[in-house]
């Protein structure tokens, strides 16, 4: 019996983590975390919860990961601090993994081994081919798992449009896999809203060499730091432009770094400068290759739209390109950069106004294609929030496999497979553990709606002192806000709220059983409704009331 | 000698509100709100700051409203506490407006006076005429303004592609005053990033009456409460389909009233069904309009998707149509209640995989098309942030006006015209005031700041009370936490953090000079290292030390 059971990814963007099972025997492809989403304030990033794999016990053979991206390997050294397991990857993404474990100090306990296409893996009842696949990373792969009850394809992520630098995804691999026969697809789900074929590289080539042509100053690029092969065009633009290419910022030059070292990114000598000698430059004779596309407010570009980066200041007559897509969540950040850079005077290229970027993600055309090459017998989508999977099952029924045979399963949902058949089969526990600072799991429903309030509302403490024996206060009470009014408005505000705690100090007069469990009380009663019929919010309020 | 004086909508989308002045005398068109942007944690919406009218003195003659939307209405509570002038507007306009009054309390004082295209109006130095403009909105308006200077026009929020209820734009007047000759055309840049026309109307009605048509369960609509054209094509539609139409929510069953008492919304005799009619009512005959389609979490389609709406449980067979853009920020709300429908059983149609909700701004083609129309003289981009009105300028130059007379001006830039040339002098103050329950100014950049940390770091409150003359603590330390950690880790945590503090008061020994606000500081230091060391965190310390 073979059991897919997905702890992240199938009801979200990110966090991907699928575990394979036979028997005893496991494997887990991808570890991947998610982005904070609105509520998640001030935490860092979410993990999936893999208590399942703790409480399976069994022999967790390794983890596969498809590809570099943070969303496949981001939650890999948590995975590795509970279970010191061989990761298996491709060059780049192994080099890309060892960073993020670098990040964390998990480095030295992991035991890494490189696969490539056309090698496969034996690991326990599994054999793992590794398929090429096009997506916005170089060295992507797909994996085509041999289990005792057939076999499984799951195809990373992926397009099929063609990529730059020849490392599209290989089609025939995959239509080798649907003649031996496909027992389950398992297909990335990203791009099910968008309609026909997603735009090939060759275009956006085509538009960065018109910049380049058009450009009498300095070019300067924003993309993601993992983008080689993007960053490898734009090399290979300026070299032939005579232009010379700085690369700057701390993770393009570490991934770049990875890159290089494969011989997978080629600067030619000659070509690169660094980034002081900007400054004196020939403005015609300079590309910067930089991040920030997402408007993250310590990058590069966020600097420079504001104009307190050190070696570049914007000026009329460069031209700054954000080569990737606008995530949700991040377009006010961009647009506040692309307002500020246009305010200094540039040029500025982004996705809205003209097509220099293309989606890593399968278009539905592309999805169908797939379906078609591989000619499963069940279908899973995966990789995507809810609706994605439910567009990607329908578009999977269209395309001609068996309703009964198309399993839309959220995480934790156990998809089994026996004698040919697979059914969903019950749950398992599962979950998003939210990173923050050090602590992992401890930032919580509960904590999350604290932050809310006080983000909304701010905090208001109140200190005061009794007599044990009299009653009589004998200290205070103090009054302090955070984030409630502003200083000037406070004074009279906070003055009114003294004698709001000296009136309810009068209520509750000495001798009454349990007075100061009452009065705490009665002043977090009284101050939220002083403070709402006054301004109309509702701080936090903290009493400390002592009998001393 | 004219002045135009934007103090809101130049540089940002709403906050809408332009200062029309000669000599003393003085129009203002519209009044407009700004949803808040994510840093303003807390806030409600973000006015004007009409510093520069208060200042300014003179004669206010009135305020003119182009139409009924919250960012070009909703600051008029405000404005109005300020000057008790006459409102200018449509019926449709001015129902609005009273109802935004009435939310604020001060419909008493409005003195508001109907206009209507056709009818000019005649204001100190001012001629005004109104001109219909089509919208996502009805009884929206465009003005031709003479004024001694010439003829100024403003578009309001316009496009040119045809509407519904043929309210569309009147493109002759615009086409007559430009043959009178324009000194100034002031249009909406709203949309300027996007190539071609918009949509028309009947694409939509196209759409709709397809999901009608196909639709063997109830169609549950969610859109704009103000969008009465859209709701009169739906209620039309469900006449055709012998279906019954409910009208479900607040503020959409109050525009709705307001379009009906002006007969703007015509709903025949028999055709609507209560609410409470609703679970027991044939499904194939039931048409439900509500709103919600921004994610708003308290909406009857938020509730409804999450299974606490009273009257309508979502099921299989149901269709809900999502009819309005995703505005940025709002996408990963809109998304979650589209997965619950999904998980509901529910058709769900929505922006991205169908054409159910067309634009209400002009798409380039659009303003080039007004361009031709006014041949202007001058040319001022308004309603857009920065990069909108740079595109849009840049528009104006390519359809023929001559670069100097392209005006591109920010918020508080004074546009001036004398003698037939126009020019930027000067500038005066504007902002933004943020408006949180009762208060308008008083949240400002300081407050917002302690917001942002106590939302991403929690808050650590310590009380300590020393005897003034040994100098020994007498009570405490008393330390509680909000929105740091959860609660079962915060024991160990918090007993760790009480050491830490009877560390620095061991420290700093009775008798030190300034011993209390000393061990104030030191007890901020410590604690907050200790919290970075242990967790990676930094919360907010509010330290209270009492002597007595």
């Amino acid at each position: 019996m073979l059991r897919l059971i997905p702890l992240g990814g199938l009801g979200e963007i990110g966090l991907n983590m699928m575990v394979v099972e036979c028997g005893e025997d496991r494997l887990v492809i991808d570890a991947g975390l998610m982005f904070p989403e609105d509520y998640m304030l001030g935490v860092d990033f979410a993990i999936p919860d893999t208590a399942y794999l703790r409480a399976a016990g069994g022999r967790l053979l390794g983890v596969i990961l498809t590809h570099a991206h943070e969303d496949h390997i981001g939650a890999l050294p948590f995975l590795l601090r509970e279970a010191a397991v061989p990761v298996f990857g491709t060059g780049f993404t192994l080099g890309m993994a060892a960073q993020r474990l670098a990040e964390f100090e998990t480095a030295a306990t992991a035991d890494f081994q490189r696969v490539e296409p056309g090698r496969p893996l034996a690991l326990g009842p599994f054999r793992i081919d590794f398929l090429p696949v096009g997506h916005s990373v170089i060295d992507g792969v797909g994996l085509a798992i041999d289990t005792p009850e057939g076999l499984v394809v799951h195809t990373g992520d992926f397009k099929l449009s063609p990529v730059a630098e020849g490392g599209g995804t290989d089609t025939q691999a995959f239509a080798r896999l649907g003649e031996r026969g496909v027992l389950a697809l398992l297909s990335d789900s990203t791009n099910v809203e968008r309609e026909g074929w997603s735009l090939p590289d060759e275009r956006i080539r085509e538009n960065f060499a018109r910049i380049f042509r058009d450009s009498l100053g300095r070019i300067i690029v924003a993309l993601f730091a993992s983008n080689i092969a993007r960053i490898q065009m734009i090399v290979d633009l300026a070299r032939r432009a005579g232009r010379k290419v700085v690369i700057s910022g701390r993770n393009i030059e570490a991934s770049a770094e990875v890159a290089r070292s494969l011989g997978r990114l080629v600067i030619p000598h000659g070509t690169e400068l660094s980034l002081e000698l900007v400054p004196d430059w020939d403005e015609q004779e300079l590309v910067v290759i930089t991040t920030g596309s997402q408007g993250e407010p310590m990058s590069a570009i966020a600097r420079m739209a504001a104009g307190t980066h050190k070696q570049l200041r914007i000026r009329p007559g460069d031209t700054v390109v954000l080569s990737s897509k606008f995530i949700p969540g991040n377009e006010r950040a961009i647009a506040k950069i692309i307002d500020n850079l246009y305010r200094r005077g540039a040029e500025v290229v982004y996705e809205k106004i003209s097509e220099i970027h293309a989606s890593g993600h399968a278009y539905r055309e592309e999805l169908r294609e797939m379906i078609r090459l591989t000619r499963p017998a069940h279908f899973v989508p995966v990789h995507g929030e809810y609706r994605h999977l439910v567009l990607h099952a329908r578009l999977a029924r269209e395309a001609g496999v068996p309703p009964e045979r198309v399993l839309l399963a959220e995480n934790g949902e156990v998809i089994e497979f026996a004698g040919g058949r697979g059914r969903l089969a019950g749950r398992v526990p599962t979950g998003r553990l939210l990173v923050d600072g050090k602590g992992v799991g401890d930032v919580g429903r509960a904590v999350l709606k604290e932050r809310r309030l006080l983000s909304e509302e701010g905090v208001v403490a109140v200190t005061m002192a009794l007599d044990e024996e009299t009653g009589i206060v004998t200290y205070g009470p103090e009054i302090v806000s955070r984030g409630v009014v502003f200083e000037t408005a406070t004074g009279h505000l906070l003055q009114d709220a003294h004698c709001v705690v000296l009136e309810v100090v009068e209520e509750i007069p000495p001798g009454t059983p349990q007075r100061v469990e009452r009065l705490r009380q009665r002043i977090q009663g009284a101050l939220r409704e002083y403070f709402y019929f006054t301004i109309g919010r509702r701080p936090v309020i903290l009493p400390f009331i002592m009998e001393m």
